[in-house]
């Protein structure tokens, strides 16, 4: 039971194991958004605008926000996607670059205390990223590849986290504050992808103690119904430990199978969340099992 | 890895771990179909053949087959009704009571090797029920409830297990013929109820080393959208080594979760099922993660 907290100027969110699961929507993205990317280049933020509500209405509780866009100037446009973002919804941000200057460029504008996405297993990007994370007082996502790449082995993935673990104890930062992503690779080239990640997080959890997320839509590359796929694995992945993913909260057929893996984790409290959406509003032809219907009707809420 | 053999006629089927998930289809059981039961106790099977036939047609490897009508002659009805499904389906079949008369008349008329469904931890059936599986040469399921009741404590419901193991040991019967239920409780009144079953999974498979099943359906009792706890509940037993349930196949979103997780359990080979079935009927409005959309086309299929 390992608590990471971050915030917004105002709100405080928590990514923990009893906890229901950490959405953090990644649509503000450009890399492969070819019309976000020349908007944000020319000055245009009105689809990042757009695309942060969009996500919050989604249920997302944090948002992910990348300007890695070619040839710009992704310090500045990093730091005014945050200011952005801050001031029109209060969820806490993951500021997400591979650069340092911009990841420092957003930093010093966050309010509140950001997840820094992300610090990788190599030496030199450790001992530039972990300092900023320390002097920010920030959380990070650690990614577990190094110089060798992405290992194929999980106990190499394994043995590289526990290592950005032990580093970023020498700079103060303590595991709570790491965020592991143990790399979710397309199970359509990769047969085990998945019992890696599920073996990996169990891992995580008992040895290291530390919380996890991932990029969940990685695991369907290629493959068609990619909701499907991307539904079951993040069901999977929570009931194996995971506690955070980076991925789209639009789609409702993966939030649903995010939401059903929350009550069957008993981190929905009387399936709440659950009923409120569900109770209303079932899906055309959804009756329950053996022709068991439920009733619709209006009733004054009082939450 | 444990493979539990069963068998009809003409057709064998394995049900293991590093093998596609079992579905059991529960549909030919009138306990609470009023209309089926009525029709059944006046002869008239005309349901129970296109309840195999349909659930066969939407992904049941096996057909559960139970006849419990109040007042009516079981044992001849459920005889009767194997003999008609294995007539028209070569599926094998779980055949379902809770009389003894009624399991050795359905034993007794059945062609292959069938699942009996099932065997408590209470002593008088253990001592009823296994020595008619062990004279058939049948697999049995095995319920983790004993004289005591259903134990709210997962450990307990591990030694009831643990116990008809051992107990169907001196009567001849191997651990690969016994298929653990570990009892699935309604979440909506146990909060813990996922996790618990989670947790006896990974005991039976370590420690006993059995197959499982369970009655999947139960999980979502008096929940709304009742398929999406479903669905999600079954791919995280699948994760947590869950090796086939008792449910209804016809519901298109429990199916899915199921064939998603074989994928992410590597035991979908190359995906080849999962691109089958959804390469060339994606359902409407579902492009995949990022906008990405699979080519609608017409191929010739050499399968």
């Amino acid at each position: 039971m390992t608590d990471t907290i971050v915030s917004s100027a105002t709100r405080e969110h928590i990514i923990g194991d009893d906890r229901p699961f950490t959405i953090i929507g990644e649509r503000i993205n450009p890399t492969g958004r070819k019309i976000l990317a020349e908007e944000m280049k020319a000055g245009d933020f009105s689809r990042v605008e757009s695309d942060a509500l969009a996500q919050v209405a989604a249920g997302a509780q944090m948002l992910d926000v990348n300007a890695g866009i070619p040839l710009a100037d992704e310090p500045a446009l990093l730091a005014k996607a945050i200011q952005l973002v801050q001031s029109i919804t209060d969820v806490p941000i993951s500021i997400d670059s591979s650069i340092i200057e911009a990841l420092e460029s957003g930093l010093a504008v966050y309010q509140g205390k950001a997840l820094v996405n992300s610090v990788t297993g190599e030496d030199e990007n450790l001992e530039r990223v972990l300092p900023l994370v320390a002097k920010y007082g920030a959380a990070v996502v650690a990614i577990s590849n190094d110089e060798t790449g992405i290992s194929e082995d999980p106990n190499v993935r394994f043995d590289v986290a526990k290592k950005i673990v032990e580093r970023a104890s020498d700079h103060g930062i303590p595991a709570s504050d790491i965020v592991i992503d143990p790399l979710v690779m397309p199970i359509g080239a990769m047969r085990y992808a998945g019992r890696q990640v599920f073996d990996i997080l169990g891992r995580i959890r008992h040895e290291l103690k530390c919380n996890t997320t991932c990029g969940a839509s990685n695991i369907s590359f290629g493959l068609p119904q990619r909701n499907g796929i991307n539904g079951a694995f993040l069901s999977m992945a929570m009931g194996a430990g995971m506690t955070s993913a980076i991925t789209n909260p639009i789609h409702e057929e993966v939030m649903r199978s995010v939401m059903a893996a929350d009550v069957l984790m008993g981190n929905d409290a009387d399936c709440l969340a659950w009923i409120k959406k569900y109770r209303e509003a079932p899906a055309a032809g959804e009756a329950g099992a053996r022709g068991r219907r439920v009733t619709k009707k209006r009733r004054s809420r009082t939450s």
